[in-house]
């Protein structure tokens, strides 16, 4: 009997062991010498401890002085926050100085809120049949970007503003719209056709114009 | 020559409106007399507005006294915030007074974020093995649960707290444990074995002590 | 023994009745009375035909001179061609006169092929990292377009150019870069900003010259 | 107080219904007058009942005497057993006689396992290359059909013999090969190229030696 | 003629060998040297036999007298049945004694079927709302658990009991509520006031008496 | 000032690296070496350059003379075509000398289209519940088989024919049903029971007689 129950101590911890395994989490092995497959191999869970599910980095702001366009996204997707890694979702801080712009964007592979923190923000997004959708937001306000729709941010209070985004993808992908059309060495007999300009230079100088920092 | 571009604007219009309709998002009819299918049909898009992507309820604090654990969770899923329907993503407010508890539940259907608002609260989870991930959160912090595990929150700071949760799904499920466990007329039979409780007033006693108003 | 064998030949036509309905295909109903649920509901059975899988629309050509790019596109998803519901497959075809430009654009949906009928396409996407993908393709090549990255067509041979284009969507969306940036009413603030535009005069020139055909 | 409390029990409520409604299950409705979508439409919630999630059919045989081959598939799909729907799980019990044949068929949707209940059985797939795995089992062995693969059953024992099957699917499907094969009116030019039958009494000899009985 | 033939012999071959590859299976190497993955890299198709298709353990019965509720569960998931890697279903034998319990679990990734082979079983689950569905079956019927809710299964008949159940996930997870709740290091404060417990011993009671070896 | 520009410059760059990587695109890494998982790793991404999206085998014509049905399937699917991993298209040419057949063949992973680029094409599927759903087309014309049915082509015009097919998965799977049937070690004794064939000498006649080129 003493032998059949330590066989079953055993058993039981098998079980306990087996369904969790790479299972309910797989916190992401970011290693250059990982298998490179689509998404991330799992960090050995001998060695994830409960520090790896916490976020700290969002304590501090961003600055906004540095993108051109008075705002700053600070990142918790999977390459900052591993633990995220097949759970499906991560985040976004957006900081805005007076004015701050967060230059129309699309997220391919989320849906995505936004959380006013802090001051007051105009935000909205285009629906696919080219309708704008759109709302002056205060503090404790949610705004929704549905998956995949072209989406803005500007502080149109009198002083800083803060958000915290949430997106349904550990991954989701964060294409500005001017940047990746006018920076991205498409033709320019494409682009001409496209934005109906008829000569290489005012082409030229839209590009160089463009706030080059959010991408591209 | 005419005639032929304003038949085009006709088929330009189509265009946006076939590919965007009751698809780049889908308010939520929540009317009773909406068919029944799994999950909610789409309000008529010619009678949405900018107005029901916005949510505002989560400007108020909740009421915590009436819980019994000092804590009151918020919540904005599709039956309070329609515009969330198929988009996979709903929030959670929690307010805690000194030493409140929202006690230990799942979310079938989530993973979930908890983004700490205001003071300091000790949170964690329990994976499918059966070790507790834990660690005390400051404003700014983030914690997560891997979708389908046993978590809990509660205030350890000196003033009252406040978390801003997301969940990756628009109808995430609420499982209170001990009151699934306690208060659902499973047969006494069943939780005396599996609590290893030997007789039917320590059951009885159990029941009415857990707190009724996290449901069941 | 007579009376058993009829009961099976009626239990026998329920097995293969009931297996097939609604469920290997879904010919979508399109009356503006059918229930509004997220996606389509199924034409009923009983009237569906072979004709109903059969598309015939793309033996003629698309009018390039309406766009104002020298360029066409005739789409084949649920809405012209019902039968791809439920399905995941919708089809374009392209035409394309000399030097005629289709703007680059996104699916949102659905990752793309190019196939070449006639003439010499030079195609390309760029990936999300900003990286340019392009090649100029003969009558008989294939290109990708993975999902979600914007990507463009430009008939660079001399003569007329088509092409039949797959979706694995029947609904891919279709977002045409510029005209969801310039003209879908985003607040000029926001996009004198984003393209580091200093007057509203420049932007209002530039907003003017996008061939507003392609959406909007 | 008196009156927060009692709010608070109607929110506690809704929290519970909420989060339940149409979610957890959604026991399908099969009424000729319920809206025909991709699937079913669940039954009022407030008239299931704890009946409704049992399945009692298999305590009694199939009458293997009328298929032509000697055995029976008696089904617990979403048809018979509405309580599965969308929970995406079914069963087929399996009657042999001596020597009963269930000829080799797929389940376009599901992936199957066989369960012994008793006798003895051969049982085995073709996998997409073409290699054949099988084993003979006895009873309280499993083996398992990968979705999409072509597979069998024969009663290799020396009396009558029985399996429970599962299926990942509430509505598998179900193709005998040689019946959609040769009893589905495909031209008889194509028929017999593909089997490399030169005539078409040879073809007609064919068809109707078929047992007609498991569909088409 | 005679090399085209060859060569197509080759081609051919190719077909077969390409489509199935890794494909319509995918044995789970559990060695581990194995990349660490979500999930199981796949067994050499090389090395792949029928008898990997084979489960011959659900022969014998589990010991119910080491789990103190006087009934076992004996597993085929990934970890005992590799076969069903990628396959979206495994099973679960139990055996009950006179009175035998089955605590109240979870499976967070399955629904799950219970399929009666001997004697007569009490089995119920709660829906999400917290109302509670069970019934007492013989052998030869069908209950099922939706995804997510808590059910448990007792032994009401006068022997033993078996029942034969499927869930559709390879690895559904198996989570005992009283065992993730009471024996999981959940911090004391926290179980106090989800029980409405008042002191310390009550508690330290509480977990001792919990049967261990179902888990945690 | 300056620092801090770099700063950004470099954390602008890891944005965009960060988003793209293993995720817009994996073209598949095929080398015997690489990893063996349910499905292909990805080729390091610094390699990869835009003729990895580029498919040019289709400009020649499949060799009609060797599969026995005067008709030939080029592919097009991640095995030819690397850069549609995990982008869920594939492709496969058709061509038919007079007279030529396709023969009945189901793909499980992938609805199909038809598209027709010369001749005279009748084609047609079999639905779930046995019914033939079948049409003549011509150049332009597009035909749907649903994912997992029966479905065949037959050039019925006067000279050659070519059609380009799109499915959507990038490795469909290629089933062709006689070929199946009868020449993959199946048992006679199954054989004969399904298809109602009564010695052993008609079996393996009709064996003989199919064209084994196309598969098993």
């Amino acid at each position: 009997m003493e032998i059949l129950i330590q066989m079953f101590f055993v058993k039981s911890y098998e079980w306990n062991f087996s369904y969790g395994i790479e299972m309910d989490f797989c916190v992401a092995d970011l290693s250059p010498t990982a298998p490179r497959v689509n998404g991330f191999p799992c960090k050995d869970r001998a060695n994830v401890t409960s520090k790896d599910f916490l976020f700290t980095d969002f304590r501090t702001a961003g600055n906004v002085s540095v993108t051109g366009t008075n705002a700053y996204a600070s990142f918790a997707t999977v390459l900052e926050y591993p633990a995220v890694n097949t759970l499906g979702i991560s985040h976004v801080r957006l900081d805005f100085g007076i004015g701050g712009v967060v230059p129309p964007h699309t997220h391919p592979y989320a849906s995505e809120t936004l959380f006013v923190v802090q001051g007051s923000i105009l935000t909205g997004f285009v629906s696919f049949d080219g309708v704008l959708y759109a709302e002056t937001l205060q503090k404790g306000d949610i705004y929704i970007f549905p998956k995949g729709t072209l989406h803005f941010q500007i502080n149109v209070g009198t002083g800083p503003a803060i958000s915290f985004n949430s997106l349904n993808s550990q991954s989701p992908g964060f294409l500005v719209a001017a940047n990746q059309l006018l920076l991205s060495n498409i033709p320019a007999a494409v682009l001409e056709s496209s934005l109906g300009i008829s000569n290489a230079t005012d082409l030229n100088l839209l590009e160089a114009s463009v706030p080059p920092n959010w991408g591209n």
